[in-house]
């Protein structure tokens, strides 16, 4: 019979993913005080800044219960946060995980995700240090609190961007929301997890490690990770630095799965490129003279490719494309709006 | 008419909560980046543990909706968070706020919340640096995170009691459990909410200052504040601390309108007292010769009575009762467990 959460109780559920935290995850002469007292208690480095960030992953909102495993599920979980800290430059240090969950789980789905958290942690030697489990009754939640550090000064912020900077992306934006049509109007089977661009959706890549690397050099003016799709997120680079940007239509990088993906399916690739896909890709800006140096520092690291595919401009709040005909035209920002009427 | 979430959209209801909590909210020259980038940064100081810690309230699990108004409910889950930073010995510095909401809700009860963190939050000059807002379909959800610092070494824990310790409690501990009786038994009108057992349950003070002047003196074994119930969290304790406890009996500080209570509603007050009653006061371990200089610290700064209660004994994990005839009787520990089958 399977053991379900209920089986073995809150404490019972706590001592058993203890006990997969000590066996598998990682051990930090800077924690203190890990799991099992009235707060985590860490040490942090002089020099540096303290960055943290909490991203909430809901049931039937941010991810498919039944179509995507467990241990996904928890890399899906973990990568968003991380994605955040590598969106200011910084390094991750530290993990808290609040799960909402239903009672009738099994036991063994709830390691499988722990896993997948670890599987994400790990390579970033982050311990798990806090965190709470609670019963719910209807939609499981996953509520993950991250923190980093980065020298300080040195994060890169939204508000920098300034007029005649140029615009990067990294890798394949509107691939994710591919993956997400994908699963919604195919029959499930494991085979169709496999897919690339179902993977982009439900166990998207974070570009922390080049993000960081850029930082280190100091040469991107402003940085941002895709959550709200390119477009909503550019945007909040444009509010933030009060200005606007000019993109070029025959720059955008579509990847070529994508683009089969829209032929097959009668959709416009722009559109996914620009509305509500949450690759985990990076936007970030630069002097003209940087985009080398940039380039360069992701090459260096990894095969991720670096697009320039804009400018930003003056123009605060607007946001325009030239056409591959030279017209310009304004596009409309919309971004993932959660309470937005349907 | 009134206005709602979904009137507004998640984008509208994120401007409206940044607004109070500019207004409203605590500024701090420790924040290098609040509210609005990919993450908060803050400043951390040298000679500090960082201490960290997050607790979830889910609607219908840790409140009732309908009987607790959100600016209560807002006071609430802050307050049980800087109740643990408090149980280190520590002081609150930073929060991050969770949200899961549904799109049904007024505007205003939002607000009203926010206005109850920080009523909570601004007498320690903390301020809210992060957090998220989702939607959800069922149960509210309000998951906060609280940052702290704690002298480096001087962490209260768990885990540090010894046999030989007196046994200390602050306040009446019991008095939750009866509001919560109160609230689901009786039928409901903002009168009843003005009563003090409910208050209690609904609005729990916490014991931060006090376990912090504790801690400040060197002179507390081991702390823990109470959200398992007494018995619940002295167990922890004794687990953590590989001891067992020896309570007398006519020592247990119970309130006079507990008593009523109790005799009004033919219960005993022993076992709200010692059962599921989260009060969030302090339970904390001391060498006998430090029990005056405690009581001190504590009468110097307010008016919380603190009792001694019992013994620390080497017998791991057995607590004890000595009754009124002097005899010595085992005590179940429970706890409060979420998934426990009912």
């Amino acid at each position: 019979m399977t053991e379900m959460v209920s089986d073995i109780g809150e404490f019972g559920l706590i001592k058993r993913i203890q006990t997969l935290i000590e066996k598998q995850g990682i051990r930090s002469s800077k924690v203190v005080l890990g799991l099992g007292d009235d707060t985590a208690s860490v040490l942090t480095r002089p020099g540096y800044e303290l960055l943290v960030t909490c991203d909430c992953l809901v049931e039937n909102r941010h991810y498919l219960p039944g179509r995507i495993h467990p241990f996904d599920l928890g890399r899906r979980a973990v990568s968003v946060n991380i994605s955040d800290i590598g969106a200011m430059g910084g390094v991750p240090s530290f993990a808290l995980i609040s799960l909402g969950l239903k009672p009738e789980l099994p036991v063994s789905s709830i390691e499988d995700m722990y896993k997948g958290f670890l599987k994400e942690l790990n390579p970033f030697e982050i311990p798990i240090i806090g965190g709470n489990i609670t019963k719910v009754q209807d939609n499981t939640f996953i509520d993950i609190t991250i923190l980093g550090e980065v020298e300080k000064g040195r994060a890169v912020r939204r508000s920098t961007a300034k007029p005649g900077d140029l615009i990067l992306v990294t890798g394949f934006p509107g691939r994710a929301a591919a993956g997400l049509y994908i699963l919604i109007h195919s029959p499930f089977s494991d085979q169709l997890m496999q897919q690339p661009l179902v993977k982009a959706y439900n166990t998207p890549g974070h570009r922390a490690r080049e993000a960081r690397a850029i930082a280190l050099k100091q040469m991107a003016a402003a940085m941002i990770d895709i959550s709200d799709g390119f477009l909503g997120d550019l945007f909040h680079i444009c509010e933030e630095s009060k200005v606007g940007a000019v993109l070029n239509k025959e720059k955008i990088p579509l990847s070529q799965d994508l683009r089969e993906f829209c032929l097959k399916h009668d959709k416009d690739p722009y559109d996914m490129f620009f509305q509500d896909s949450d690759d985990y890709e990076m936007i970030m800006t630069c002097r003209p003279e940087n985009l080398n140096s940039i380039k360069k520092a992701v090459s260096d690291i990894s095969d991720v490719p670096v697009a320039e595919v804009g400018r930003i401009t003056g123009n605060r709040n607007e946001i325009t494309m030239i056409e591959h005909d030279g017209k310009e035209i304004k596009l409309k920002t919309k971004g993932w709006d959660h309470f937005a009427k349907e």
